[in-house]
């Protein structure tokens, strides 16, 4: 069977939306990908780290979904990375109220030992640099790696995000933030310049209006499911990214056939984060739910048509 | 064969883009939405009026591709409304620069003999008195009546909007105006809360982000083709009505299962639209072109998903 080898935040999250306010709760990129992930019954690992003041019940409780947490360090005199943010009416933008690094502004990955062989690697968004030492930890050739990462590198860090980017196969990235790496407006020609930055394969996050997955002159769209209520949309991309990967790691197919299917789980993933505060619905998820969800995907899209 | 009445305008617009900008050339809601229901060769009918300085050419060519012109009135003395806009660089903003109604600020619409009878209606975005005049007209009652109509209504003619949509099975506006029209941001709860309204069917245009149909509980989503290039977006919304109710009118079937269909087909005759100036695209635009570009939206949209 396949592994999965995740890098990523471990952290604290306080949120606040039109709905309500949280105190700190379990977050991160990290924590998110990997509770996805384990949707799938893969052997999969996180790599990170957590201050002393993170609860061990967490720890315990990400254990419980056969996620392997060796490779998350504790730095017992260190404190745990907090976000926290505040979302607008629309939840499609937000605030940023604290960003406190903590333990993660020396964080130097290190992939447990028996996931060196890992043939998948997912890259949570975090500095290029800590992706790529996660890349070169690793002794044999992953058959398939997935970055994400976010407009802030490209910002502070372009040069090095550009050297993580020739050593993977997929990227994940939101609309704004292709438009703002390639300066192309159109998405398909921004796809195609991306190619020629390393990745192969493209998937570009639209949030609320969907994702869409490039490969050569191929194109597949996944809508993200119609919701009455969006509750709290922290952690939907990365719930994304972790069934993406989970689900391909579990089918052990990469081709852009099987990635078609692997949206098209991320996205019925991600609609459950948001119904819920931060990983609480991911933590209530049955199987039955998820295909009957599966299900409405198929409605919401699929067609019949004869050309007339 | 079923016929087809529109109501809407016959116009002169002068558009500017990123790419360049016309003179006066051919536009309005009743031209686009014919041209689009044109392409199913199906019998229409314009209703709507033009100044005396409105090219004969212009009337020569909708004769042309079978649509019935002897209810767009011609005043002689007067001008043909005009319409003036420019695109923003992300061509998804726009500013009006001229609106000059002219022959339009007294229009008073009147249904062709041989169209009184006409199975479907299409209300093209006029004010809702104008379009319920015409409604008034038919001497049988439509089986299938479609309006379109903007926030411009809902800030000066609410409630004439709301009288004219207790008369009609589907409406057609766009996210933010679905929004303002119900003060629901979720979109599945403001489609049921227009149900109440009068339309059973709820079309909410997103422009590139696609398009959703509700109904009762279904709701189906075409996404937008992904393009290179948007050349000019003006008339994509009321090209996608054309080619919703010419494929509705053509198949005679007003299902909630055709109607996804005739979706896939608005947006396919949309995608075209926005390829060049104004009707530019939809003048010459063959069969076995959309046939291909039909086929892009299957390959775009459809997957095989087997429950693991």
């Amino acid at each position: 069977m396949s592994k999965l080898v995740i890098v990523g935040t471990v952290a604290f999250d306080a949120i606040e939306t039109p709905f309500g306010k949280t105190d700190k709760i379990l977050g991160g990129a990290g924590t998110f990908i990997a509770l996805a992930a384990s949707k799938f019954n893969i052997n999969s690992a996180v790599v990170s780290v957590v201050g002393g003041d993170f609860p061990p019940k967490y720890l315990d409780f990400m254990s419980e979904q056969n996620i392997d947490i060796s490779g998350i360090e504790i730095v017992k005199e260190g404190k745990t990375f907090f976000w926290s943010g505040k979302y607008h009416n629309d939840m499609n933008s937000r605030d940023t109220l604290t960003t406190e690094l903590n333990v993660l502004e020396n964080f130097e990955p290190k992939v447990p030992e028996d996931y060196k062989d890992a043939e998948v690697v997912m890259l949570g968004n975090l500095h290029p640099l800590t992706q790529i030492s996660v890349l070169n930890q690793m002794t044999k050739k992953p058959k398939l790696v997935v970055l994400d990462t976010m407009n802030f590198w490209m910002d502070c860090a372009l040069n090095d995000l550009h050297n993580t980017m020739r050593h993977v196969d997929v990227i994940t990235i939101n609309d704004e933030e292709a438009r703002q790496l390639t300066g192309e407006y159109s998405l398909v020609v921004a796809a195609r310049k991306i190619y020629e930055m390393g990745p192969k394969f493209v998937v570009i996050k639209k949030g609320e209006h969907g994702a869409l997955l490039f490969h050569d002159d191929n194109v597949f769209f996944a809508p993200a499911l119609p919701l009455e209520e969006v509750f709290d949309p922290t952690g939907a991309g990365d719930t994304f990214a972790g069934g993406f990967v989970g689900y391909l790691t579990k089918t052990e197919d990469y081709s852009f056939e099987n990635m078609k299917t692997a949206v098209i789980y991320g996205s019925t993933l991600a609609s459950f984060c948001v119904e819920k505060f931060g990983t609480e619905r991911m933590q209530n998820l049955n199987d039955s739910e998820v295909y009957k969800r599966l299900d409405q995907f198929k409605s919401l899209t699929q067609f019949d048509i004869e050309l007339t």
